[in-house]
């Protein structure tokens, strides 16, 4: 899965690039396929902020001193997390969103006024967003989210945080899993179970596919859509098929749907509230 | 002085930012009132390259964390250094062109295949090219520098590199200035000497100011002009203002002259074609 934004631009770089411009980076191995520079570069100009999103492409080993280097960076006033450093990068903040602090994970760090990183994550509040846009109303329904790695684990805080009633975690890996429900259920926020491997997905209201599955064509569907009635709300964080096989599925049910390209537009956006509030 | 450039660009955000955009810092403290972004993002976009100019707002005493932050991000090809940088960043360089080295200062480092940095220096070729632009042929002329720092330094260099017959060097700082002598004089390339405090500026095919006199309105003349005559080639490194008195005063007398903006555009154009050169 990659970051998408359907946002588009036409800021010249006549008018958008200069000494005074102010720069947020985007960090990630690899990074020459993100989307995201020119999504919210359009975002921060629009909220009319002389701003550019620019890309890093920094390995593992060498994070710590890339962060040593932007610590002192003056006109650096954020820096957007992706692959593989959202957990690793969580080490340089000072201070994080309750999300943040809860999976230990950032997407997008912002300057505090003394200098230090600000860790917020809005992968799970970015895909309940993109739920509500779909008419989706959470409160009091019961969810079903298949994968418990990062994404699984911001979109399960999310939904349980959105007000379901339920929740119910399915993968392979027991011991993911069972820590993620109970560190979830902790929050006394709602139900939330490890799911049978047989599950019913049609006992839900919401069914998320939080795995890799469905990005290559001999993947299996995440869960059995076959027996979902049409009131089914659906999600997807893949965004390479931009329609997955599990989307088109749950289309063909009648249900409606979120793709992981429409979740990753609502993950910009609160990407922008975010690094925007840094300067208020 | 601060830089310039005349070229202009209508490259839109949307079509020249992305992940894999190939990322030039330009560094320096403060950092707002640069103008090589725009026209040296331009002129690599016009050259076929996806790459972005991005300022980076460094201290003198971040200068270490800034590098070693920037040596690992894969997808920064080089480094445009400013004022107070241009010396102390040649402490990062592993290779020079012949002028940085013989000035142990750098104005733009690019990439070697080993990560390295190879440091460049075109304060003085860039002026250089400007006077031929404005029809001067230096081979055998007699010149006239005043300021004997930073900038004279390199343009005292790229003269004598140009084959003047002579070069005279004006500075009330004695040492800076019997230092730059003797080094320029030991290159074997013209005769080299320390001009007098009142030194008769006609006896000179080119006059340059490379001081900082002119900036501020109520500065004297950096040498008497009265006595120019028209064939006389008069340069100024001053940009601000974009007409200093001097400028004026020589071109009052018939002289053709060379701004501070006209030569940092070919300072720009230098910069350029070395930061291609590490891609070819």
């Amino acid at each position: 899965m990659t970051e998408s934004t359907a946002t588009t631009v036409a800021v010249s770089l006549d008018e958008g690039l200069s000494g005074a411009t102010r720069v947020v980076f985007i960090v990630g191995d690899p990074i020459a396929q993100v989307r995201s520079p020119k999504g919210v570069t359009a975002a921060l100009r629009e909220a009319g902020r002389d701003a550019l999103v620019v890309p890093a492409h920094v390995a593992p080993d060498d994070l710590a001193a890339f962060f040593a280097g932007v610590a002192p960076m003056r006109n650096v006033d954020g820096v957007i997390i992706t692959v593989p450093h959202k957990f690793s990068a969580a080490a340089y903040c000072k201070s994080f969103s309750e999300e943040a602090a809860f999976l230990g994970a950032v997407n997008t760090l912002r300057r505090t006024p003394d200098g230090a990183w600000h860790g917020g994550m809005f992968d799970g509040t970015g895909f309940v967003a993109a739920l509500v846009d779909a008419g989706c109303h959470l409160q009091g329904k019961r969810a079903l989210l298949v994968g418990a790695g990062g994404a699984g684990s911001a979109i399960g805080h999310a939904l349980v945080n959105a007000g379901v009633a339920s929740l119910d975690v399915l993968d392979n890996d027991t011991s993911r899993t069972d820590s993620l429900v109970t560190r979830l259920a902790a929050l006394q926020r709602g139900a939330v179970h490890t799911a049978p491997k047989e599950v019913a997905a049609e006992s839900f209201d919401v069914v998320v596919n939080a795995s890799p599955m469905g990005m290559r064509a001999d993947d299996p569907l995440p869960v059995d859509v076959s027996r979902l009635p049409a009131s089914t709300f659906v999600g997807d964080v893949v965004t390479k098929p931009p329609l997955t096989p599990f989307i088109e599925a749950a289309r063909a049910r009648g249900c409606k749907t979120v793709t992981g390209t429409q979740m990753f537009a609502r993950v910009c956006d609160r990407m922008v509230e975010f690094l925007l509030d840094a300067q208020a």
